[in-house]
């Protein structure tokens, strides 16, 4: 028997494996979930070690990371597999349909919390090596997991796990599969990750709130400063004025953009799901264009003076701004912060003092769009879903992808299984069984193609 | 004897008088102390009769209303005088220097809440008519006494009771001594009041606050438009630029521009007392121009997105921003709302929706500079002081004087005895012992000259 003829045969199994799996709330975020996150922890290394893969928990401070690897041959690549146990809370509860960790099957779905993100598609990847190991006794790539606790949590140790483990995470390529496919039958491959840069700024005039009657006229006011500031990052035609700002700006090859243009777009659709009243956006670039391979200025917050109810009549003594910027590949996130600050000390009147706080931020990365590991990923996603893959981008950020790049030099497969309507972060979170499946099938693939690459 | 020999022989007597009105604690804007505000209107409508005025209170829903009046002639003109009896609260009382409710005379000063704003100023007019009474038994022109309970309480009833008592209010002019002079011993008649519009903004973009990685580059930010709108209402050299705003601007004479110029004015010391690093204002103007005879718009809050710790990556779905005007004659409240609701909605781009909110302002005033009334009050002054007043304006608005004007169709004589260092409204208020008696004598000095003027 061959591995995907296995994987069809124990169907049944592994879905009823993936919902004990699913029965464990992992919930990070809350402490109340702690014990429940080291047994959850548990029930991975168990499960791996009884496939075969040596796996242990590494204790990191906070909950425990999974760490597996079996090793087949020095003259193999080595695939890094990446993914989370933890979910996401399930608040609110009464919108559930089913108890969120009592998995059921409807129409087709597995609905669960984590069914999709990312405890299912985490799972193809141990049902693929299983797969393998049980028909062929071998695998054709090394691997190894890294699979944490924290990737819902706000408070993360998987960056610094990265850079103490250098040796141990060594590797050819990452694999994860932790993201949705473009459309429902269209099996996609995210190539890039736009990066971020953050900072805060804060105008201050007066050293308190004067009277707006007896002052007004004479003494600037930090919220028109701000504002006009603001009004100067942006061009009419929605460039980025910060001198500088495009100087690395990768341009995307017309192959790449081609390959963007081609895919499905439900212009009135995107809209709708904003509610926004139309698109805005820098001039030449489509809407995804624009949220795939172009940087942006973007004010989170605003604040100054009164802000209760009814009127104050006050010139404030100062004004903030919340900043991030988005980023794409070769911009450098300290060094964009560092052009910010210029440019709006630049344009900063002298009515005012400026004050800039600039935070770490995370790198944008992207795989070639001719790199030989994005041609076997595409192969086997034909094998697993008998469907081409499309190639897209994501305008966030996945941190950890950066520093896979970073640290281990290691570019990123993102190759995800589940479907933008999944519903992850929601109540009735689901995962469509047949993508389950596919995902499986498309792992025993993937070792296959990948090692072929080396 | 005449009346200003009397108060120079009655000084002490009229001294204690006004300590007992001192330690009445009329707060009104704390209800523990609505017993005291009974009390204290009870004692100025005992005190005014006893010299002869008929006094009596009239209710209004709220603090009672103090009302007198003493009728001479009807061929003599009438002085409407406006006051008020209540006071700020005392907090912070650990940085007082003595008991805010026992009056104590200290390096030629009273300290006492109220003693500045307004009963030492108010009680000065009382002493007037005392002193006129008391010598020659009748007063040179017809008074009338409104004195309120409200003027330092949210809640305000006397604009009502003045539009509902225009027959019983009908005077030639209206006094009112409740501020300061320009400077020490340089007394000042105030001449205008900036009026005031107002007025609140939303922009709103998507219906929901969108994740700015995915949708950061194609969905125009609500904070952005607003600042840009925001940064349109000025242009470099300070003016304006909604449509219209200056239409019906008062344009000062050359006569009115002079006096001020000549005014002492340390622009070192001003900049300091507000701690900005520097003046700002509109092009052509001084600043004492800028904040008494020039129009203003000033942001008094904006709020969008993120406002707590650290940063969320969102495009928000609104901001909003409290907007006032400062009018000068003769700018309508209600036009000028209407004029920037206009401009906001023409430079307002089509990505967002604008809500607008305009609320009921105050006109403003101004007595003419060549009015007679003016020149009596002048004439009044050297004599209660031995120095002709400076003319002056104020940037910011007291809405019963605009009431006086629309109502009633009255000026008013905004005659201040007091001192810009008076402390009013803080620990240790003030006044000067000088000044309460120099007021005193004014007031009987106004009763003669204003007497000359129909």
């Amino acid at each position: 028997m061959n591995p995907l003829d296995y994987l069809k045969e124990n169907e049944q199994k592994a879905l009823d494996q993936l919902k004990d799996f699913l029965r464990i709330p992992s919930v990070s975020a809350q402490s109340k979930h702690k014990k429940d996150m080291e047994t959850c922890a548990k029930w991975v290394v168990d499960t791996m070690n009884e496939i075969g893969i040596k796996t242990e928990t590494r204790d990191t401070g906070g909950h425990p990371l999974v760490y597996g690897h079996y090793h087949q041959s020095d003259d193999l690549p080595t695939v890094l597999i990446y993914g989370h146990y933890d979910v996401q809370p399930v608040d609110p509860l009464d919108l559930w349909e089913s108890s969120p960790f009592e998995p059921i099957e409807k129409d087709g779905y597995l609905l669960a919390r984590g069914a999709s993100d990312d405890k299912g598609q985490l799972f193809t990847h141990i049902k693929g090596v299983e797969a393998c190991l049980k028909t062929e006794g071998k695998l054709p790539v090394n691997v190894k997991f890294l699979i944490e606790g924290e990737e819902e949590a706000g408070d993360t140790h998987i960056d610094e796990f990265i850079e103490n483990n250098k040796e141990l995470l060594a590797a050819d390529i990452v694999l994860i599969s932790d993201g949705s496919q473009y459309d429902m039958d269209m099996p996609a491959i995210n190539i890039g990750l736009r990066g971020i840069s953050l900072m805060e700024i804060k105008v201050t005039g007066p050293d308190k709130d004067l009277h707006s009657g007896s002052f007004g006229g004479s003494i600037a006011n930090p919220i028109h400063v701000l504002s006009k500031m603001i009004g100067q990052l942006h061009d009419e035609d929605g460039h980025i004025q910060i001198d500088g700002f495009y100087d690395k700006v990768y341009q995307a090859p017309d192959k790449e953009r081609e390959q963007y243009a081609r895919l499905p777009f439900n212009e009135s659709g995107y809209i709708a799901s904003t509610g926004a009243p139309k698109l805005w956006g820098e001039k030449g670039f489509t809407p995804q264009e624009q949220t795939w391979i172009r940087p942006t200025v973007e004010i989170n917050g605003i604040t100054g003076g009164y802000q209760g109810e009814g009127s104050k009549t006050i010139i404030p003594s100062w004004a903030s701004a919340k900043i991030t910027m988005r980023l794409v590949p070769d911009m450098d996130p300290d060094e964009i912060c560092d052009l910010a600050e210029a440019y709006l000390k630049k344009i900063c009147p002298d009515t005012v003092t400026l004050e800039v706080n600039k935070y770490s931020g995370a790198y944008p990365v992207q795989v070639p769009i001719d790199s030989p590991w994005l041609k076997a990923a595409s192969n086997a996603i034909q094998t697993g879903f008998g469907k081409e893959p499309v190639f897209c981008k994501e305008g966030g950020s996945i941190p950890v992808v950066a520093t896979f790049k970073l640290a281990l030099g290691l570019d990123t497969l993102l190759v995800g299984f589940g479907q933008n309507t999944d519903q992850i972060h929601s109540p009735n979170e689901r995962f469509l069984i047949k993508d389950f499946h596919r995902g499986c099938r498309t792992s025993v693939a993937l070792f296959d193609e990948l090692s072929k690459v080396k």
